[in-house]
């Protein structure tokens, strides 16, 4: 997707070779117009797909999510990272480890929004490990729901996330992928572009 | 807002006397369509005003805010709960009590995104004890930003908060307020519905 290319080469931060900051426009400040873009993005990219809810987790998948779900017109649900009071029964959970916080979460949703009738498009913000998508299809599959595809915003390519979800037989769909962060210097999978 | 009042009372759940459930659209749940209503609402009650910059806390937050910013074409912030490691300096940070989840957090955002001549519209779920609202006009005012306004999803009129907040000097505009909760019973405060 060209224009989040262009915002990654423009406003993204190299913070190390393995860590891309967009914090200007996806996970603290946000673009709502580039986000809106990448939900009618996801949208071509899964057309002809039956998809009767997307499934995210907080926070910043929520809002690719939302772009998604609203231009689709079907509801999503976002994973809580820990155990809220006031959803304290009937939850669907499992263990999501982050190498980027360096902490595991438990990662839950409520059975009632998963059922074993709905098709889930998983929306997420980055693919590196994949440990969130894995934990995001295990919650869908617990409910004998069926998971139609994976849809990243950004994915490090030169991490094993795709190739594990792959295994695993999901159809993937990253809007950029990165080849590298070496050097300070962001490279897409399909072209080089130098920043 | 209508939408809103008939949602709450078609799907919300009353919990207790203080607490109204509405994970089937908007705080676990979304419904893009009715949140994407929010946001032309929110535009309309702040009509006139000069805004910059759109600011919320996660997760439930967020996507109010941003079908917000995105009807005005501006980005929108969101305020981390707790520290994150690839946010670890140049932090603005004020501490806020949950009262429904009996837990402080702090939250935090980057300086880099609230400037001093931004004009920042606040944006939250609930209005309770006013503690979210007042915490995140506290780091407007760190950065010597200027408040426009307090949009709220659903007040808890029966509580605090907004004579909190008008106290403060902000404008409060709420698009469902909630006269009571009790005897398992929805009551707005202009009218009187049955649930």
């Amino acid at each position: 997707m060209e224009e989040l290319k262009q915002a990654i080469l423009n406003k993204g931060v190299v913070v190390s070779n393995g860590v891309l900051k967009v914090d200007t426009f996806l996970n603290h400040q946000i673009d709502p117009i580039l986000i809106a873009q990448m939900g009618q993005e996801f949208v071509k990219r899964f057309n002809g797909k039956e998809i009767t809810k997307i499934l995210t987790i907080e926070s910043s998948g929520i809002a690719p999510a939302f772009t998604t779900a609203l231009e689709l017109g079907i509801p999503f649900v976002f994973a809580r990272k820990k155990k809220s009071l006031t959803l304290s029964s009937n939850l669907l959970s499992a263990k999501v480890h982050s190498f980027t916080k360096n902490e595991t979460n438990e990662i839950t949703v409520s059975k009632d929004f998963i059922l074993e009738d709905d098709k889930i498009l998983i929306i997420d913000d980055f693919l590196a490990n994949g440990e969130a998508a894995l934990g995001l299809a295990s919650l869908v599959e617990q409910a004998n729901a069926t998971v139609v595809g994976i849809g990243i915003v950004i994915e490090k390519s030169f991490q094993p996330g795709r190739e594990k979800l792959e295994q695993a037989g999901y159809q993937v769909e990253s809007l950029a992928r990165l080849a590298s962060l070496e050097n300070n210097t962001v490279r897409f999978l399909e072209e080089v572009a130098t920043k």
